[in-house]
Protein backbone atom coordinates (compact mmCIF):
# COMPACT_ATOMS: atom_id res chain seq x y z
CA UNK A 1 0.00 0.00 0.00
CA UNK A 2 0.78 3.60 -0.33
CA UNK A 3 2.49 5.51 2.27
CA UNK A 4 0.27 6.69 4.64
CA UNK A 5 1.49 8.36 8.02
CA UNK A 6 -1.26 11.29 8.86
CA UNK A 7 -4.67 12.63 8.20
CA UNK A 8 -3.17 14.82 5.52
CA UNK A 9 -1.40 11.68 3.16
CA UNK A 10 -5.22 10.48 2.53
CA UNK A 11 -7.52 12.40 0.27
CA UNK A 12 -11.40 11.43 -0.90
CA UNK A 13 -11.07 8.51 -4.12
CA UNK A 14 -7.89 7.28 -2.93
CA UNK A 15 -7.98 2.93 -3.34
CA UNK A 16 -5.45 1.03 -1.70
CA UNK A 17 -5.30 -3.23 -1.76
CA UNK A 18 -4.06 -5.67 1.22
CA UNK A 19 -1.54 -7.94 1.28
CA UNK A 20 -3.12 -11.64 0.86
CA UNK A 21 -3.75 -13.56 3.78
CA UNK A 22 -4.73 -16.75 3.80
CA UNK A 23 -7.87 -18.63 6.44
CA UNK A 24 -7.13 -22.08 7.15
CA UNK A 25 -9.87 -24.78 8.21
CA UNK A 26 -8.35 -24.76 11.81
CA UNK A 27 -8.19 -20.81 11.79
CA UNK A 28 -12.01 -20.74 10.98
CA UNK A 29 -13.21 -24.23 13.78
CA UNK A 30 -10.86 -22.18 16.33
CA UNK A 31 -12.08 -18.52 16.14
CA UNK A 32 -15.77 -20.23 15.78
CA UNK A 33 -14.69 -22.17 19.04
CA UNK A 34 -14.06 -19.04 21.09
CA UNK A 35 -16.46 -16.81 20.45
CA UNK A 36 -19.04 -18.24 17.62
CA UNK A 37 -20.10 -21.93 18.52
CA UNK A 38 -22.83 -22.53 15.75
CA UNK A 39 -22.24 -25.62 14.17
CA UNK A 40 -22.42 -24.39 10.30
CA UNK A 41 -18.52 -22.78 11.82
CA UNK A 42 -17.90 -25.93 13.83
CA UNK A 43 -19.12 -29.19 12.20
CA UNK A 44 -18.75 -30.46 8.34
CA UNK A 45 -22.40 -32.31 8.72
CA UNK A 46 -24.09 -29.85 10.10
CA UNK A 47 -22.58 -26.85 8.11
CA UNK A 48 -23.28 -29.18 4.97
CA UNK A 49 -26.96 -29.06 5.76
CA UNK A 50 -27.02 -25.14 6.34
CA UNK A 51 -27.85 -22.89 4.39
CA UNK A 52 -24.56 -21.58 2.97
CA UNK A 53 -24.20 -25.34 2.23
CA UNK A 54 -20.58 -26.55 3.87
CA UNK A 55 -18.10 -24.99 6.59
CA UNK A 56 -17.73 -21.23 6.35
CA UNK A 57 -15.99 -18.51 9.05
CA UNK A 58 -18.00 -16.68 11.69
CA UNK A 59 -18.72 -13.28 9.66
CA UNK A 60 -17.07 -12.10 13.02
CA UNK A 61 -13.82 -13.96 12.35
CA UNK A 62 -13.76 -12.44 8.30
CA UNK A 63 -14.67 -8.72 10.14
CA UNK A 64 -11.52 -9.36 12.48
CA UNK A 65 -9.31 -10.38 9.70
CA UNK A 66 -10.82 -6.96 7.81
CA UNK A 67 -9.17 -5.15 10.83
CA UNK A 68 -5.70 -7.12 10.54
CA UNK A 69 -5.73 -6.84 6.72
CA UNK A 70 -6.09 -2.98 7.47
CA UNK A 71 -3.58 -2.71 10.50
CA UNK A 72 -0.95 -4.53 8.43
CA UNK A 73 -1.87 -1.91 5.16
CA UNK A 74 -1.40 0.95 6.69
CA UNK A 75 -3.54 1.73 10.10
CA UNK A 76 -0.50 0.86 12.36
CA UNK A 77 1.95 3.07 10.05
CA UNK A 78 -0.18 6.14 10.04
CA UNK A 79 -1.33 8.12 13.49
CA UNK A 80 -4.44 6.25 13.83
CA UNK A 81 -7.11 6.91 17.24
CA UNK A 82 -9.10 4.24 17.02
CA UNK A 83 -12.97 4.26 15.68
CA UNK A 84 -15.89 5.09 17.10
CA UNK A 85 -17.73 2.09 15.39
CA UNK A 86 -18.73 0.89 11.83
CA UNK A 87 -21.63 2.41 10.11
CA UNK A 88 -23.11 -1.13 8.31
CA UNK A 89 -21.42 -4.39 7.64
CA UNK A 90 -23.02 -6.88 4.85
CA UNK A 91 -21.78 -10.75 4.90
CA UNK A 92 -22.55 -11.38 1.15
CA UNK A 93 -20.67 -14.50 0.76
CA UNK A 94 -19.64 -17.52 2.89
CA UNK A 95 -15.93 -17.73 4.23
CA UNK A 96 -14.52 -20.74 3.14
CA UNK A 97 -11.64 -23.07 4.33
CA UNK A 98 -8.62 -22.30 2.46
CA UNK A 99 -9.54 -18.91 0.94
CA UNK A 100 -7.02 -16.31 -0.12
CA UNK A 101 -8.39 -13.35 1.39
CA UNK A 102 -7.50 -9.28 0.26
CA UNK A 103 -8.79 -5.85 1.27
CA UNK A 104 -9.64 -3.16 -0.94
CA UNK A 105 -10.26 0.05 0.72
CA UNK A 106 -11.55 2.98 -0.77
CA UNK A 107 -11.57 6.58 0.87
CA UNK A 108 -15.14 7.77 1.24
CA UNK A 109 -14.89 11.22 2.93
CA UNK A 110 -11.70 12.64 4.95
CA UNK A 111 -12.45 16.02 7.24
CA UNK A 112 -10.17 17.47 9.27
CA UNK A 113 -12.25 18.05 13.07
CA UNK A 114 -13.55 21.13 14.00
CA UNK A 115 -13.36 20.78 17.64
CA UNK A 116 -10.25 18.68 17.86
CA UNK A 117 -8.18 20.15 14.97
CA UNK A 118 -5.06 18.08 16.11
CA UNK A 119 -7.20 15.16 13.81
CA UNK A 120 -9.07 14.16 11.06
CA UNK A 121 -12.33 12.23 10.47
CA UNK A 122 -11.52 9.68 7.47
CA UNK A 123 -14.36 7.47 6.33
CA UNK A 124 -13.46 3.95 4.89
CA UNK A 125 -14.73 1.40 2.65
CA UNK A 126 -13.29 -1.81 3.09
CA UNK A 127 -14.66 -4.66 1.19
CA UNK A 128 -12.95 -8.32 1.67
CA UNK A 129 -12.53 -10.64 -1.94
CA UNK A 130 -11.72 -13.91 -2.06
CA UNK A 131 -9.01 -14.98 -5.09
CA UNK A 132 -12.00 -15.29 -7.39
CA UNK A 133 -12.98 -11.37 -6.85
CA UNK A 134 -15.96 -12.16 -5.07
CA UNK A 135 -16.90 -9.90 -2.45
CA UNK A 136 -17.41 -11.58 1.33
CA UNK A 137 -17.92 -8.58 3.04
CA UNK A 138 -18.41 -4.92 3.16
CA UNK A 139 -17.71 -2.74 5.83
CA UNK A 140 -18.28 1.34 6.29
CA UNK A 141 -16.25 2.67 8.59
CA UNK A 142 -14.90 6.49 10.00
CA UNK A 143 -11.51 6.68 11.78
CA UNK A 144 -9.59 8.97 13.49
CA UNK A 145 -6.56 9.97 12.29
CA UNK A 146 -3.76 12.84 13.41
CA UNK A 147 -3.08 15.25 11.30
CA UNK A 148 0.51 16.27 10.98
CA UNK A 149 2.03 18.92 13.06
CA UNK A 150 1.49 22.09 11.69
CA UNK A 151 -1.33 21.14 8.53
CA UNK A 152 -4.24 22.61 11.12
CA UNK B 1 -32.18 -16.63 29.18
CA UNK B 2 -35.91 -17.50 28.33
CA UNK B 3 -36.10 -20.37 25.90
CA UNK B 4 -36.71 -19.59 22.93
CA UNK B 5 -35.91 -22.12 19.89
CA UNK B 6 -38.10 -20.87 16.78
CA UNK B 7 -38.97 -17.72 15.11
CA UNK B 8 -42.44 -17.74 16.77
CA UNK B 9 -40.87 -17.79 20.07
CA UNK B 10 -39.82 -14.37 19.95
CA UNK B 11 -41.71 -10.87 20.04
CA UNK B 12 -41.33 -7.24 20.13
CA UNK B 13 -40.25 -6.10 23.24
CA UNK B 14 -39.00 -9.13 24.52
CA UNK B 15 -35.38 -8.52 26.53
CA UNK B 16 -32.75 -11.04 27.10
CA UNK B 17 -29.50 -10.46 29.67
CA UNK B 18 -26.86 -12.78 28.93
CA UNK B 19 -24.81 -14.86 31.77
CA UNK B 20 -21.91 -12.77 32.94
CA UNK B 21 -18.34 -13.04 30.75
CA UNK B 22 -14.69 -11.88 32.08
CA UNK B 23 -12.35 -10.58 29.93
CA UNK B 24 -8.38 -10.98 31.04
CA UNK B 25 -5.58 -9.04 29.70
CA UNK B 26 -4.15 -11.94 28.67
CA UNK B 27 -7.13 -12.47 26.45
CA UNK B 28 -7.02 -8.72 25.40
CA UNK B 29 -3.59 -9.00 23.94
CA UNK B 30 -3.88 -12.21 22.73
CA UNK B 31 -6.82 -11.01 20.49
CA UNK B 32 -4.84 -8.03 19.15
CA UNK B 33 -1.67 -10.20 18.20
CA UNK B 34 -3.72 -12.18 15.70
CA UNK B 35 -6.17 -8.88 14.85
CA UNK B 36 -5.57 -5.93 15.77
CA UNK B 37 -2.15 -5.31 16.48
CA UNK B 38 -2.37 -1.28 17.59
CA UNK B 39 0.13 -0.15 20.35
CA UNK B 40 -2.84 0.46 22.14
CA UNK B 41 -4.36 -2.71 22.53
CA UNK B 42 -0.86 -4.50 22.99
CA UNK B 43 1.85 -2.04 25.20
CA UNK B 44 0.57 -0.67 28.09
CA UNK B 45 2.81 2.51 27.56
CA UNK B 46 1.50 3.74 24.34
CA UNK B 47 -1.95 2.87 25.70
CA UNK B 48 -1.46 5.48 28.46
CA UNK B 49 -0.18 7.44 25.99
CA UNK B 50 -3.54 6.82 23.92
CA UNK B 51 -6.69 8.58 23.62
CA UNK B 52 -8.36 5.56 26.10
CA UNK B 53 -5.54 6.12 28.57
CA UNK B 54 -4.63 2.85 29.45
CA UNK B 55 -4.39 -0.63 27.88
CA UNK B 56 -8.10 -1.18 26.19
CA UNK B 57 -9.43 -4.51 24.03
CA UNK B 58 -10.07 -4.04 20.19
CA UNK B 59 -13.46 -3.42 19.35
CA UNK B 60 -13.62 -6.25 16.90
CA UNK B 61 -12.80 -8.25 20.43
CA UNK B 62 -15.75 -7.05 22.05
CA UNK B 63 -17.86 -7.78 19.22
CA UNK B 64 -16.83 -10.97 18.88
CA UNK B 65 -17.23 -11.55 22.73
CA UNK B 66 -20.71 -10.16 21.96
CA UNK B 67 -21.29 -12.90 19.64
CA UNK B 68 -20.28 -15.40 22.27
CA UNK B 69 -22.44 -14.19 24.45
CA UNK B 70 -25.57 -14.32 22.32
CA UNK B 71 -24.39 -17.53 21.10
CA UNK B 72 -24.37 -18.63 24.91
CA UNK B 73 -27.38 -16.85 25.60
CA UNK B 74 -29.93 -18.49 23.02
CA UNK B 75 -28.88 -17.93 19.88
CA UNK B 76 -27.06 -21.75 19.03
CA UNK B 77 -30.38 -23.30 21.31
CA UNK B 78 -32.32 -21.16 18.78
CA UNK B 79 -33.53 -22.40 14.99
CA UNK B 80 -30.98 -19.26 13.85
CA UNK B 81 -29.53 -19.39 10.12
CA UNK B 82 -26.85 -16.62 10.05
CA UNK B 83 -27.51 -13.07 9.45
CA UNK B 84 -27.36 -10.58 6.49
CA UNK B 85 -25.00 -8.13 8.47
CA UNK B 86 -25.11 -5.73 11.05
CA UNK B 87 -26.92 -2.23 10.66
CA UNK B 88 -24.56 -0.28 12.95
CA UNK B 89 -21.75 -0.90 15.95
CA UNK B 90 -21.03 2.04 18.29
CA UNK B 91 -17.48 1.59 20.49
CA UNK B 92 -19.03 3.69 23.54
CA UNK B 93 -16.40 3.03 25.82
CA UNK B 94 -12.94 1.29 26.36
CA UNK B 95 -12.89 -2.49 27.21
CA UNK B 96 -10.59 -3.05 30.14
CA UNK B 97 -8.47 -5.57 31.37
CA UNK B 98 -10.53 -7.58 34.12
CA UNK B 99 -13.78 -6.22 33.01
CA UNK B 100 -17.35 -8.71 33.56
CA UNK B 101 -19.42 -8.41 30.63
CA UNK B 102 -22.46 -8.77 30.21
CA UNK B 103 -25.27 -8.56 27.04
CA UNK B 104 -28.68 -6.73 27.06
CA UNK B 105 -30.54 -8.22 24.21
CA UNK B 106 -33.76 -6.04 23.14
CA UNK B 107 -36.20 -7.62 20.01
CA UNK B 108 -36.65 -3.91 18.14
CA UNK B 109 -38.38 -5.93 15.04
CA UNK B 110 -39.85 -9.88 14.17
CA UNK B 111 -41.45 -10.29 10.76
CA UNK B 112 -42.31 -14.02 8.50
CA UNK B 113 -40.70 -13.69 5.43
CA UNK B 114 -43.01 -13.43 2.54
CA UNK B 115 -40.58 -15.17 0.05
CA UNK B 116 -39.54 -17.80 2.44
CA UNK B 117 -42.13 -19.14 4.42
CA UNK B 118 -39.75 -21.30 6.34
CA UNK B 119 -38.35 -18.24 8.11
CA UNK B 120 -38.22 -14.72 10.05
CA UNK B 121 -36.17 -12.28 10.27
CA UNK B 122 -35.17 -10.44 13.75
CA UNK B 123 -33.44 -7.65 14.48
CA UNK B 124 -31.73 -7.63 17.46
CA UNK B 125 -30.23 -4.82 19.72
CA UNK B 126 -27.30 -5.75 21.66
CA UNK B 127 -25.40 -3.70 24.25
CA UNK B 128 -22.51 -5.39 26.31
CA UNK B 129 -22.22 -3.35 29.94
CA UNK B 130 -19.38 -4.05 32.12
CA UNK B 131 -19.90 -4.18 36.26
CA UNK B 132 -20.75 -0.50 36.60
CA UNK B 133 -23.65 -0.94 33.82
CA UNK B 134 -21.64 0.86 31.41
CA UNK B 135 -21.92 0.71 27.80
CA UNK B 136 -19.45 -0.30 25.88
CA UNK B 137 -20.50 -1.32 22.65
CA UNK B 138 -23.98 -0.77 20.98
CA UNK B 139 -24.74 -2.76 17.55
CA UNK B 140 -28.16 -3.45 15.94
CA UNK B 141 -28.25 -6.71 13.53
CA UNK B 142 -31.12 -8.72 11.83
CA UNK B 143 -30.71 -12.70 12.28
CA UNK B 144 -33.18 -15.06 10.67
CA UNK B 145 -34.29 -17.79 12.42
CA UNK B 146 -36.20 -20.66 11.36
CA UNK B 147 -39.96 -20.84 12.09
CA UNK B 148 -42.07 -23.82 14.14
CA UNK B 149 -43.13 -26.40 11.69
CA UNK B 150 -46.69 -25.80 10.51
CA UNK B 151 -46.47 -22.28 12.23
CA UNK B 152 -46.13 -20.15 9.00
Amino acid sequence: MASIEWFDDLAVGMKFRSAEVQVTEADIKRFAAEFDPQPMHLDEEAAGRSMLRGLSGSGWHLCSLMMRMMADGFITRAASLGSPGVDEVRWLSPLRPGDDLTLDVDVLEARASKSRPELGIVKFKCTARNAKGEALCEMTSPILIKRREGAA
